[in-house]
């Protein structure tokens, strides 16, 4: 026990792929999406920040930094299997989460294990921080699947990705971050040269939430 | 749906990778995997025949080759779940039998449902059949975690699968395959020039169940 | 000797790539495209039974399981020599039995060898479970360049592959699993979105067969 | 240019593997060390904080997780360059901020331009936060040549990279966390079973310190 | 030092990937193509020969084969740089040679440092041979792009990477093997079935120079 | 036909992996290899000169970038195969000079027939070049298994394969050359730290030829 088995814990994470069984032009492991989605969420608050919001940056980037850690403990399941089972998804996160509490209490040294509690529970509240998270998680799915179908995958499991990604995306309560990504990258998007017709799998979800 | 998406996901087995997130020299994937199985199995039915058993060979190859297709679903977690939580085992086989009763009535025309549910029903029961599917599984645990032992893979997760799978094997009811795997294949193993000391951890499981 | 070095050398198939030196998005093994194989055949089998058809169960399934376990000894050249040359192809086949004679007589304990090389043996023989292989056999060749086809690979080797096994599928002395074949799953084949038309490159094959 | 175009270069750090050219078992590329180097400042800052320390944690993350977004213009090399030339290690850095420079005022919309600079200058300065995030980095190539040594490799870039990321380690002016690694996590690592002698490669360094 | 340590040094160029951090379908490492750029130069110093000119046969392959030994010093990243920066281009071929200098004057036994020194310079001067290296090298930067972009590879960087490629050998003051490349071999390349429009990108090429 | 389609024949030779189907931490592909065998020819080339013999230069170095050419026909079958069958061995040489024939007949444009007949045959021969070849093809054996059995790996293929190089290599009629390996370079080989211990193994084949 200790943080030094804390800290070899991180090695697994770069072996744990995304999308695991899917055919992919490129595999992305769990500790690049967290380092991804730290840089979204960035960027994002700075955007917010500079329209009038009050950011609390410490807990912002532990939430993104610290979001898929549990991953650990059963690898990424989650994105196959929520289309098909909202059940097995609650269940799952039930269990990631009592892994991740026995780990602090056998791993962890005790002065240490409140802060850990803090840190390692689900992120994804409904703080500006916490959407800044479900934001920054949301956007790395849609570009894993925009550079997926940008090449030519012809995986419907990827289009599907993509516009799930797109959808949640536009809802979320962030009107200035959401405004920005919509108006100004979205539209950048979907000039670029792409084997699979994104501007027209992206109007499709851009006409339905008018 | 038919037959052509049915075919269509095999591909999929040939990407989930067995023991995801650990460290290990040679990966494996479940296709591969389940034609392993069913060779061990070949073989050990053979031998219980040979000693005056009775076998349902198109019973046994069906339960070895479908064994894993769930695993479709929901890729191959269990192995490194298992050791921490049986109960999260039984939601995943729950989950999984709840997947593929929906692939079926989904997917596969009406007249081949009623075989398809009896085939990828879950195969390790107590009939011979059954426990030679176990026999032969435990059996490619055990040679996956000797070859990474073998050469020198110092992860403490590959030595409590290796003395886990060689625990179950040993103890199964098939006392002639075991004795045959125990007598004459297992001294066969631990002669082979390893990294890690093989013999050891063999002959602490060995004076266990004595 | 013995079964335990029978055994270590099933995970050289897992090693053997399939079509080596063509470039393919997605590599295929030895020991995976053997589960596949035992998979089609055990959908085609089920269909011929329907159809009055008397099938050998356990023939059937040694013969699929067993099919490439020769290729051990020399590995996967037969695709792409054989449309170069076929007395390299017979040559090879040769060598290959004369090689798995000698694995058996100096490998396999003398109480087993009378089944080995019965069940090593060539097992494409006129046999409908001989046919059913061929066919199952075929059709991973037909599903392994039908997928590069359809995301885009333009080695000119891989559209040679599909017309030639499509060919050979079409003529099988098989009528009934032929024709669900053609009638059924090709109709669902090729109504799938592709990079490459394989919509025209099929119906060529079609059109030729009237 | 603009945002859109900035989030497509994180893309290329997940291709850019560190220690290129070096045999290795396994690769780790620049995004998942920069979340790794995240991970282990967030564990030090608290310590330290815990010790009386104060601490600016939206720069330390923002150092953390920027640091190494300038590889994006010329990869990783200069691990294996470092210990050969000072002066082209000087020199490299001097192009990546001139390329950096270029990229932000070429790619970035000019509301953001400042505090992409402020974010994106080299972050190893002598504050608590720039000690801290040299003191991560250098914990990540101790990392990585530990795990590369334990499991036997036996290239003499590693143990240089070893002792190497080990001096430094121990000379940086952060005596509390330098105590812990040293005391206590350093002490765990050296009871692992690893088939290359790290106890005594740990040891010269202590001495050589005392 | 020594040439066995020389000798083991060739091992690191078949780790240097070239075009690090961009994506490809398929990555070609610089060993690899250190013997391709030999073989077109072969190709290339016949014709020439056939046509009249005198070639120095070993200076050109001491030449080809030598090209990119230095690549081992500081690795594969000129590529990706050079467009966005001469002088860095400069400073590295400096650095390169410097440490070129101290690795023979380091590792090679005294006996054969002349001769080392003087393969190990740069070849690409104004000799015949120096220009059929310079040919030969384009021409693989021109097929590495080519395969990429004829798969549908939509990186901006190919394309570049194309175009620079064709303009330079197409430049070359070598007119027999210019012309020979324009007329016979670019016709053969373009009637090829591509993704990406190869014979409009070569057009602009064409019409640029005339 | 033609020169592009001989050229583009290069990037199958970077797809054949040499001694396929057996576990190895690294793999090699065909054109690396070549790339190897004619930086060892030239030094020691180089080295029979100085000490008085012709070099035909020309003829040295293309006999070795050409010398595996004709694996692009049926692949690098020989090293497994050759132990265990010479007739195997000269069918296959036998095959590849057929498809070589029917290869320059059918792509290559009659004016350079005949320099590809003459380039392209078996290089093998009794002369110092053939030999220097022999060489350096049985050094780059040597290399490939001294490297993974310095690293620990177990399969019993490389033991047979570095003392069969190494027994080869020690018995060619060139004595400067063999000797200089004997008594300069082998003696630093194994006093490099190998996981599995080279220096008895080599001292066996040293005893053997004395």
């Amino acid at each position: 026990m200790g943080i030094h088995n804390f800290f070899t814990r991180f090695n697994d994470l770069e072996r744990i792929i995304r999308a695991p069984g899917k055919f992919k032009y490129e595999e992305h492991n769990v500790a690049a999406h967290s380092w991804k989605v730290s840089m979204y969420a960035m960027f994002f608050a700075t955007l917010e920040e500079n329209n009038g919001a009050t950011i609390d940056w410490k807990s912002l980037y532990e939430k993104t930094i610290n979001h898929d850690f549990a991953e650990v403990f059963i690898g990424d399941i989650k994105t196959p299997v929520k289309h098909a089972s909202p059940e097995l998804k609650q269940m799952l996160s039930h269990v990631e989460e009592k892994m991740m509490e026995r780990f602090i209490m056998e791993q962890i040294p005790e002065e240490f294990q409140d802060v850990f509690f803090h840190r390692m529970k689900e992120g994804k509240d409904n703080t500006t921080e916490g959407l800044l998270l479900e934001l920054a998680d949301k956007l790395d799915q849609f570009y894993e699947s925009f550079t997926e179908l940008k090449r030519g995958n012809t995986e419907p499991e990827f289009i599907v990705m993509y516009q799930t990604a797109l959808r949640k995306l536009l809802s979320l309560p962030l009107p200035v971050s959401v405004n920005y990504f919509k108006d100004v990258m979205l539209k950048d998007a979907i000039t670029e040269d792409t084997v699979i017709d994104l501007k027209t799998l992206t109007q499709h979800v851009l006409n339905e939430l008018e």
